[in-house]
C-alpha cells in the first residue's frame, strides 16, 4: 500500500504541484482510504520528499557519465532528455525541483532543504561534465564550470517557466541555440 | 474598497502563490468582509489578472528605455532592479508571472494568456535593447535578439527558481556573470 501512495504522489504532485495536491487526492488516486495514509507518512511534506527522491532517479544524470561519448555531448544528450519527457507531458507539469521550490521553499524548510539539495547534486554533475570538456578543450570557455553548471541549470529551469506559459518550443529552441552555441563555445 | 481588495491581493499572491491564495486570506488581509469581493470580482482568477497587470508596472521597464544610456547599460540597470526587489524580500516571494506560470498556466486558461502576454511584452521590450546594441556595434553576439532576449528572460525566472531554494545569492551571480560576460559579448 505504501508503494501505491508513493506512485500515486509521483503523478498528482507532478501533475498539481505541491499546494493543489492534498492528501485525500493523493489516496483517492492511489484507490486507498485517506485514513491509511498516516499509517506510512508523517505528513504530506514527508512524501513529498520521498517523491523528490524518486524523481531524482529520473533526472538523466546517467547521461552525463556515459563512457566514451564526449562531455559536451553527453551534456547535449542529458537536456535532449529532459526536454522530451516535457514535450510528452505538452509542455505540462514541468519540473518537480522547480514546482517544490516555488511553491513550497519559502514556507516548508524540509521541502526547501531537499530541492536545494537536489539541484546541488544535479549542478556537482554538470560540473564534472564541463570541467572534463574544459580539460580536452572541447569547452574554450574558461568560465568557472560551476558558475557555468548553476547558470544551465537554471536557464533550463527557466526554459520550463517560460513552455508552461507559451506551450510552443520557443523557450525550449531558445535555450538550447544560446546554450550550446553561445555559453558552451 | 475594490482598491484595497487589489492592494491585498497583490501582497498575498505574491506571498503565497496561486493555489494558496484564496479569496479569505485576501479579503481578511483587505479587512472587508468575504461577501463583499464578489461585488467587485467575478473570480480569484480575475482578481489575479488585475494583479498581474498591476505586477507588470513595477517590472522596470523603463529601465530599458532610459534615454542616453547604452542598451546594455539599460539591461544591466533592469536586471539588477528586478535582482533588487527580490533580495529585498530574503529571496522569498519569487516573480508573480513564474509563479503563476508554474502554478496556474496548466489548469486556468486566462492565468495562462495573461502570464505569456506579460513574457511576450517583456521579451519585446528586451528585444529591442538588444538589436540597438547590435546596431551600435556594443553587441557583437550575431544570434536572432528575439531568441536571445527569450533565452536570457528565461534564465532569469530560473535564476529565480534557484534562489528560492538557496537564498544565498548564488544563482544571481551566476546569471549576472555568464549573461553579461559570456552571452552578451
Amino acid at each position: 500500500m505504501r508503494e501505491q501512495i508513493v506512485d500515486a504522489a509521483f503523478e498528482q504532485f507532478h501533475r498539481h504541484g505541491y499546494n493543489a495536491c492534498g492528501v485525500k487526492l493523493i489516496t483517492d488516486s492511489a484507490g486507498v482510504p485517506k485514513g491509511s495514509f498516516y499509517n506510512h507518512f508523517e505528513s504530506k511534506e514527508a512524501l513529498a520528499l520521498v517523491v523528490m527522491d524518486r524523481y531524482g532517479e529520473t533526472r538523466h544524470l546517467d547521461e552525463l557519465r556515459t563512457p566514451d561519448t564526449p562531455p559536451l555531448t553527453r551534456l547535449r544528450n542529458h537536456f535532449d532528455a529532459l526536454a522530451r519527457d516535457i514535450v510528452e507531458f505538452g509542455y505540462e507539469r514541468g519540473c518537480v525541483y522547480g514546482n517544490f521550490s516555488t511553491e513550497a521553499a519559502d514556507h516548508i524548510p524540509a521541502i526547501r532543504d531537499g530541492v536545494r539539495a537536489a539541484f546541488d547534486l544535479w549542478a556537482a554533475a554538470i560540473t564534472a561534465t564541463l570541467r572534463e570538456a574544459q580539460e580536452d578543450g572541447t569547452l574554450t570557455n574558461a568560465q568557472s564550470p560551476e558558475t557555468l553548471a548553476r547558470f544551465l541549470l537554471n536557464a533550463w529551469e527557466g526554459a520550463i517557466v517560460g513552455e508552461r506559459a507559451a506551450k510552443d518550443g520557443s523557450s525550449f529552441a531558445a535555450f538550447f541555440t544560446i546554450a550550446f552555441e553561445v555559453v558552451l563555445h
